[in-house]
């Protein structure tokens, strides 16, 4: 199933509109999850649609936050985000945090009360655009063991950052700090597919191909011990640091349908001019890009590819060809859209 | 050869001294170097003494540095090190940063002409007494290529970072971004021992375990295209941001003797008490170490470590026992002592 991506973000804003989100709130989000299907990150995209109107009918989520203030010094700001989408949150958060960066400098912007804020990379697009370079992290609900443990604490806590460039495409990071995205393997599971092993373990701890018992069980971080800490980090800022819920006490976006998960967010942004005039910058962002790019490459490397870049050739790509649905996702986008008296055949 | 930290942290500063440093700037880097011998940190301990003296000796290094403010705003903070050594100038960042950080609620500090700075955990160690978080990084001289690429780029450099906590002890976590740090296959080729496969590729991009084949080749990336990313995030902010250098143009510390470094820091604090009560945070940092600590363990599992856990246990122990110092470390100790009237069995 091809699907225009004009269309299908108008599609998601229609279906969350029904559910009661302003017309703005709902093109935000249908901006985050279209974005996250064009940069080929199908787990982030459309396929979330579902939960999230199943948690804003339970009352779990504030279809039209007012995401406030809660307490702020000239370099920091804590940002009450009553219980709305992660999306809306985090781009007030982030609108909030560019203005006072603009006038102190920096910032460092703690979120509580907030919920799945889709992708990092969502934000970080909106941020650098200000010449700033932009952090952005989350905690999620525990799929993630410790280090040496057997039951999952953590979230699989992304972490993304980016830098505005010049002549070239911005840098524009975005990881799961498990070895996937947990979002993979749900897509796995949907599409019935086995998974790598190394992904995951089962809940005894046994390592599993099997999507379903993954699921069950917990994800392994990426790169051992030292993806564990960066987790661990990511939960102290956005979770332990900001008063949100953190590692097991994150309810689970698909479950806890009673209670607002009180995931934390934790953003950085700093502008550019307070250490070097913004175009200074970019050009040294440039040189270091013409320098990668251009570097020796290793036996049967056809190109180094900067952070990001394979996202945005992606995006390239499927902005012509539009987006491709699984014959699953779009069965659940279609149900989803009929329990709400919206036709996805409609939007072709 | 078991020496007490004590006795050759004097050992150090009096040779540093000998060479032009203040005491008190001799005693600076000896602690630094002496707190990573006693947290098993040998690579960034003793070892590095007499390529400390040798840059000093041949004017590439200020021994006395003036370091000022280059720039500043409310949140950030451009420090110049005057080409004097990163533990000294990183010290005094951190100085100057906390107290910018106690005024404004945090802040950003970029460092340019500085010099290799031992340990981030040295610095965060400092910090983390003020009840900030804190985060340290550093680029360092070409060693690691990009990712699918075959000549050194980045450096392998460290990121650090820790909070403090109430009744348990602090969270610090410091790691290379390439798989080990560069300085352990150091260690290795003067022990004359091999390295694990894929730890380096050699200088024309296949895999390596002899140390010194290593050492002309390229180091890896920790976890692939992950840790490329983030070994160019910190060389984006400690490099490009700063107007230090950046990727090859940052000078060796083994070589390039007529001129300085120009090795660029990036350091971050942030004051709890613009989020929180700093002891309601360390409340909360102590119940996930708790958790964590009691955590289920996987198979075969003794104990689940928080970061900087066994760094701790390990330097616990070598308070009781001493440090051991390897032949050929102690030997060049000698030399590098002998060469500036100081005798280390004056120091037992």
């Amino acid at each position: 199933m091809n699907i225009k991506p004009e269309q299908l973000k108008q599609f998601i804003s229609d279906v969350l509109h029904s559910v009661g989100l302003t017309k703005e709130n709902a093109s935000i989000v249908g901006d985050s999850l279209v974005s996250a299907n064009l940069r080929g990150v199908d787990s982030h995209g459309a396929t979330r649609l579902p939960i999230y109107v199943k948690r804003l009918k339970s009352g779990a989520v504030t279809p039209n936050p007012e995401v406030q203030i809660a307490q702020e010094s000239d370099a920091t700001l804590l940002i009450d985000g009553n219980d709305g989408m992660g999306q809306i949150v985090g781009k007030r958060a982030i609108e909030i945090g560019v203005e006072k960066a603009k006038k102190h400098g920096a910032v460092y912007i703690g979120v509580k009360n907030s919920t799945h804020f889709g992708t990092g990379a969502f934000f970080i697009q909106q941020a650098i655009k200000h010449d700033v370079v932009a952090y952005a992290m989350s905690n999620a609900p525990s799929t993630m063991a410790p280090w040496g443990g057997l039951k999952p604490y953590f979230g699989t806590n992304p972490y993304a950052f980016g830098v505005p460039a010049g002549k070239n495409n911005p840098i524009i990071f975005d990881m799961a700090t498990s070895v996937v995205a947990r979002g993979k393997i749900i897509s796995a599971e949907q599409r019935g597919e086995d998974i790598p092993e190394g992904w995951a373990i089962d809940s005894k701890g046994r390592p599993t191909t099997n999507a379903k018992e993954a699921l069950e069980g917990s994800v392994l971080p990426f790169a051992g011990p030292k993806g564990y800490a960066i987790s661990l980090m990511i939960d102290l800022m956005s979770g332990v640091l900001t008063g949100a819920g953190f590692g097991p006490h994150i309810n689970n976006i698909y479950g806890d349908f009673d209670k607002p998960q009180n995931v934390g967010h934790f953003f950085q942004l700093v502008d550019v001019n307070t250490f070097m005039p913004a175009e200074q910058f970019k050009g040294r962002v440039d040189q270091m890009i013409d320098e990668i790019k251009s570097a020796p490459k290793g036996e049967g490397v056809e190109e180094i590819f900067l952070p990001g870049e394979i996202e945005r050739n992606t995006e390239q790509a499927r902005l012509e060809s539009g987006i491709s649905l699984g014959e699953e996702v779009y069965k659940t986008l279609k149900t989803v859209g009929e329990e709400n008296g919206i036709d996805i055949e409609n939007y072709q």
